[in-house]
């Protein structure tokens, strides 16, 4: 007999990217930022009196909440703040679905939408995408309590238009999340749209676009009364003092984010035009990473041999994905060896 | 119409002390530690290079749990590692009771228990402790799915046997979770029988006893196929890097650890004479704190004009701890001015 839940006894839980212990490799399989976070982060590390720690922190995070607000013109009542983007969509899963409801999300998109639904008890709604990994019309007409949405995906680097979104949200009778862990790195968004609709939700991160992969610092925008209920589910403190601290000091600095992004976007332009040369098929991306399709179905092989030259790229092994690769968006210098050894494999 | 579920809704949340923006208070509320982290914390927080912060951390957290299980000498695979306990006894509830099932806790104790369970949809059974604050026989009786205990309780302080504790694990049909916060400051502790009873969770925090309650940082014991369940359910990445590095530091340094732990319980028994001799009824306690009754059942008044002399309590607006006060011990200048106000107060 087990203690545990059945969903829970039957559960395979989200596995994340390769984290390598040791050093010297070039990493280009969990789409962190290749830049350090800004320099104000470092000095308010330094500035920190570490006998603050002692207190518990702000439980509702207002500061870091009302520069969030600030920067995107909501209120500090539009935000909640949680660990990770993932505390986020782990909290509107608790909120919005419980055992048994219809939690509907794309395939392939970010693994761990089902895997959250299958731990509430609640049922799993996979509907792949079409063949150029759009929503498909099932997907998007299909009712149910909630319907995730990752804009840019991953890890197809798909941006769905703030149109269709719309039309979804004016639609659908359940909680819209859209996930917006990539766009900064993208020309479109939605995040206008939470302010319009009483059943749209928008979670972002620190991870990537601010270099704080780390830290653990995600946010969600949305109606007053959607954030209040959320922040009923939170545990009462769940961002630590120095995370809050340090998200602050990044948002501050929104020059040092735009030239860093801006650096991003011309270096991701500018592999998928070495990769074309290649024979690469590579997919539009809106995000910071992108996925391609070597030459002669050959994956699994470039994966393998990129690893044993240590630079880490992502290889998905399942039907729809095992002709696909994800590469994050590095230095230029990281690109080049990138693109040096890739030349070297296709041509063995 | 509400998108919510009817629980969520429905939800009274958990209300945390109060934390005051302004300096200046003598801050005896939330049963923080009033000494420093240790040395090794300020030095690990000097050399940290904030430029690993634009990596994700180690998503299950290897080393602080081998410091962990090694300091008490269980195995790594015995531990799972949380944003404050708080997240973990999240996880126990979602592990381990679905919607309906009983989670039984007795009251008063730490009102999160009741949230937890109303979040998840499960039937929370509130059981009162007795008149002098032990567990009742309905409790130690009744089965259910969960059932958490807190040794030493909050907000009285009281501690429950290790022999109690057992037979309970022995006869109980479902999980008990043993919530240990304040069991440092106490001279016995359940955390054996986590070595012996399948059924049996302790759970325990960084915050109290380490002088880190900002830092987020908590984690549960008990039998690897217990933590390898509750490690499926965890957010990917749910200890970020620093909160990981920092609570190794302070497990490091176990003399400054036993030093203030020590100097703090010889603070309590100070202040229980004095509070003694102010006529005061001072209940047994094995936490950082004292849970006491003031002399004509003045415990408001006393709460409120301490208030007003920037020392904050707690006082809890409840028919059963209405008379009672609970104070956190501070340093023996914090006490002394606190014992000073409280004589002003009384003589008038």
């Amino acid at each position: 007999m087990s203690y545990f839940r059945s969903n829970i006894e039957d559960l395979e839980p989200y596995v994340p990217g390769f984290q390598p212990k040791g050093g010297g490799f070039i990493k280009l399989n969990t789409n962190e930022n290749p830049y350090p976070p800004a320099p104000a982060v470092f000095k308010t590390l330094r500035e920190f009196d570490p006998e603050r720690l002692r207190l518990y922190p702000d439980p509702v995070s207002l500061r870091l909440r009302e520069k969030i607000s600030g920067t995107y013109g909501f209120s500090p009542d539009n935000v909640i703040v949680g660990n990770g983007s993932d505390e986020l969509l782990a909290i509107a899963l608790r909120a919005f679905a419980g055992e048994g409801d219809l939690v509907l999300y794309p395939t392939p998109s970010y693994s761990l939408y089902g895997v959250l639904a299958r731990i509430q008890g609640a049922e799993p709604v996979e509907m792949p995408l079409d063949a150029d990994f759009g929503l498909s019309e099932e997907f998007i007409n299909r009712s149910g309590k909630l319907k995730f949405i990752a804009s840019p995906n991953s890890p197809t680097g798909t941006v769905y238009s703030k149109g269709l979104i719309e039309e979804m949200a004016v639609n659908f009778d359940g909680i819209i999340v859209i996930d917006e862990a990539y766009a900064e790195f993208s020309e479109e968004n939605s995040l206008e749209l939470a302010r319009i609709y009483p059943n749209l939700l928008v979670t972002r991160t620190f991870s990537k676009s601010y270099s704080l992969a780390g830290l653990r610092v995600g946010y969600t925008i949305g109606s007053q009364e959607l954030i209040e209920g959320m922040m009923k589910i939170k545990d009462s403190y769940n961002l630590n003092i120095l995370s809050a601290l340090l998200a602050e000091a990044a948002l501050d600095d929104q020059q040092y984010f735009q030239e860093k992004i801006g650096l991003i976007k011309a270096e991701r332009e500018s592999l998928r035009e070495k990769l074309d040369e290649l024979n690469f098929e590579v997919l539009p991306s809106g995000a910071n990473f992108l996925f391609c399709r070597p030459p002669d179905g050959s994956a699994e092989m470039v994966f393998r041999k990129l690893l044993e030259k240590k630079i880490l790229i992502r290889f998905f092994d399942t039907p729809i994905l095992k002709d696909y690769l994800r590469i994050t968006i590095g230095t230029p210098q990281e690109m080049e060896t990138l693109v040096r050894a890739l030349k070297e494999i296709l041509r063995t």
